[in-house]
């Protein structure tokens, strides 16, 4: 198979020509559940969190690795990730709720997010939260009453804008000083927070946050964010006596989505992490902090791949070939939000050469409906199995009810065996929440 | 209030200083069905409606309004839209469904696509659907194989890719050459469809259609795309002796989202709708045939409102003022998708006057959540009830659940009185077709 590195670590070719992932047949998956269809392989997904675990265990003496839920938040995965020791952060009640019905430790919970609902904090926190990474002076109002009406304390962290603009689409930047997110540090408002949240009755601050954006390929912006932290501690050690036990660098760490994308090794990226933390610490003379990243992204995004049957083949001569499937914008809006580019293969002819250059279109009633340009495959036909790999991370978790069209069934495979960790939707469900318009 | 033109229709301030639409304080609706809530003015809804059919029966012998289900495809907008007299198109399994929900008549359902799967066809055939808009080769030869199953007649429209450029967002321009929707002028694949159609036992072609795009502001591209159409069928008529029953110029006229927009009048639009389709038929020297239309936005858009509840307002001096709200691109994705403008204004503020520069931005974790930017507010505090104008079409359409947020309820509102049409999602609803990793 041709790039293997943008697919599941045990994708191969059966005996039958067809594309198997840890020994599932594609083609038979696609068959037996329908498309479109998205598969994750478990031992890529473990395999990912392990890595994470490993890099950083190795380099520092505290680390915690917070699985960023809003990549892929279902209850399944948020087990798995339990079970290999990550932490989680969600941004919402909605995913508050998943973790719990996941029966996750809520000590491990982080709770984010730039404008928490007063119902969304309530429900947090009557639900035992671990920490909350304030974003806002209004939200730190917010949340000591909350936490007054209730007379507890509450672990929490700030979160800051260091003002690093990562090399990234500008929609997922997030670090940069022009942001909805966080305390600046311009004028002092980062600072400030620090000895307001230290001089609260209700608060417990044990430390700072900070985002630079999503699917970063250099590293360096991740030392300029860790310098910055690092000066705004020393700051407020100075001003406030603040012990910053946790720093949370965030996630962001990019990953491949097609053999053009050189992402950093997670090894590389924990590197520059810990030994970035060590050198500053030295420098502005603090004691290490326990390390928090956020991986979200690297942890889903190639151990998941999407399949869809081929409805037509449209040749345009002199122009292109359009090749449609049974899906598109509604199941993977990324190629339309943000430029995102995908490969593509057939399941059922991955040992037949590449031979036509198509653009792959879904379904849906927009011409940019499309979810891969210039590919090649072999001579596409009506029915083929048609896979786009490294659709796990942002795909499922963005997908709609557009032009009417039901969100997919979503299975686990591992060793053969494939099991649905969500089903998918029925007509019933689109319209169970719908009233008639006259009584 | 500021730019009437954009909010529905029965929009006013009224005794206590609150935005109202049609008696319904929306201040009060905020409260009592909570935030983010979209409101639909009826009477602006039936207006619109009204107009088209209007517009068009004024000017022609024979016309069909064909609502675009896709902009907002709920039951109870299907319910008014066919008390309006207006008839009905779909684009999926999942639409068809949800007419068939609302009771509609399926002899005036369309079905469209440009991949219809073999069970939507299928659903569709076996619940009578009224006329299928042929899209491909490969669709045609499906289509009469199941026909061929059923021993049964369809009759079928053949969508047309007349080779015009609308002057619109790229995403949405549709009638461009190099489209993955329907048959080409270039090469004779029009052509040959409509003979192929002709002779097929199981197909009766009743005539054309043809999109050209969406938020259409200059009608010159009808008038264009109807020359073509003239020119193909009297080529048909020559060749194969086709008459074209029914022509379907369908939809795309533009909406004002902002006052900076200016679209063209209903009755200018059905002016050169129906002044084009009678000096073509004399120029090539055909008898008129009934025309159709497929306005779907242009009904819905200026109807809906989004609600919001200001959870934070975030200062950063010199750069500009973040006022958070609790939804966005999860409810409105049209932002980040096309770029698309909104206004925004404060319902329990209608009477003072804006003083504060703002950017509208969602809860979500993106930095490009952004509802609307550089729009005046008076006095954003937590707490105000923003709203969003224009937001009727293609916003509940496609909300997601994004970030774990749960789609908003939908109510419609009329002479003081508001009832739900869709309800709020809940956390159970979010989780319910999951499945646990174990077992």
């Amino acid at each position: 198979m041709t790039h293997t590195l943008i697919y599941p670590v045990h994708s191969a070719h059966n005996t039958v020509g067809h594309l198997e992932i840890d020994g599932c047949d594609v083609v038979s998956l696609a068959r037996q559940y329908g498309t479109p269809l998205v598969i994750y392989e478990e031992k890529t997904l473990r395999d990912q969190c392990r890595r994470f675990v490993e890099a950083f265990r190795l380099r520092t003496a505290e680390s915690e690795i917070i699985y960023a839920s809003k990549a892929l938040p279902i209850v399944a995965l948020f087990q798995l990730v339990e079970e290999e020791g990550l932490s989680l952060d969600v941004a919402s009640g909605g995913e508050y709720h998943t973790a719990l019905a996941a029966g996750f430790p809520t000590e491990r919970i982080f709770f984010h997010g730039n404008n928490k609902s007063p119902w969304e904090l309530e429900y947090a926190l009557q639900h035992g939260i671990g920490t909350v990474v304030v974003d806002s002076v209004d939200e730190m109002e917010l949340l000591e009453r909350l936490l007054q009406v209730r007379g507890a304390r509450q672990r929490v962290l700030l979160r800051i804008t260091p003002g690093i603009e990562a090399h990234t689409h500008e929609y997922i930047q997030t670090g940069q000083i022009d942001s909805k997110f966080g305390f600046g540090l311009a004028g002092g408002a980062a600072l400030e927070s620090i000895g307001r949240a230290m001089g609260s009755p209700s608060l417990d601050l044990w430390g700072l946050h900070a985002h630079i954006g999503s699917q970063i390929f250099e590293l360096d912006s991740y030392r300029g964010e860790i310098r910055v932290l690092a000066d705004l501690m020393r700051e407020a050690k100075d001003r406030f006596g603040f012990d910053c036990r946790w720093l949370n660098a965030g996630g962001g760490l990019g990953v491949r989505y097609t053999p053009d994308d050189s992402p950093a090794p997670i090894d590389s990226y924990a590197e520059v992490v810990c030994r970035g933390v060590e050198e500053e610490m030295a420098r502005v003379g603090l004691p290490m902090p326990r390390i928090l990243i956020e991986p979200g992204r690297s942890v889903v995004a190639k151990a998941g791949v999407t399949a869809y049957t081929i409805g037509t083949v449209k040749q345009l001569p002199g122009i292109r070939t359009y090749v449609s499937v049974d899906g598109g914008m509604s199941d993977n809006i990324r190629p339309m939000l943000y430029g995102a580019k995908y490969e593509a293969m057939l399941a059922n002819k991955v040992e037949q050469q590449p031979d036509t250059m198509v653009t792959v279109a879904g379904k849906h009633c927009e011409s940019s409906d499309i979810l891969a340009r210039d590919v090649e495959l072999p001579s596409p036909q009506v029915g083929d199995t048609l896979v786009i790999p490294a659709t796990g991370a942002y795909c499922y978790a963005m997908a709609s009810n557009y032009n009417g069209n039901l969100r997919p069934a979503v299975v686990m495979v591992e060793d053969g065996k494939a099991r649905i960790i969500v089903e998918r939707e029925s007509f019933e469900d689109l319209v169970k929440r719908q009233r008639p318009l006259h009584g």
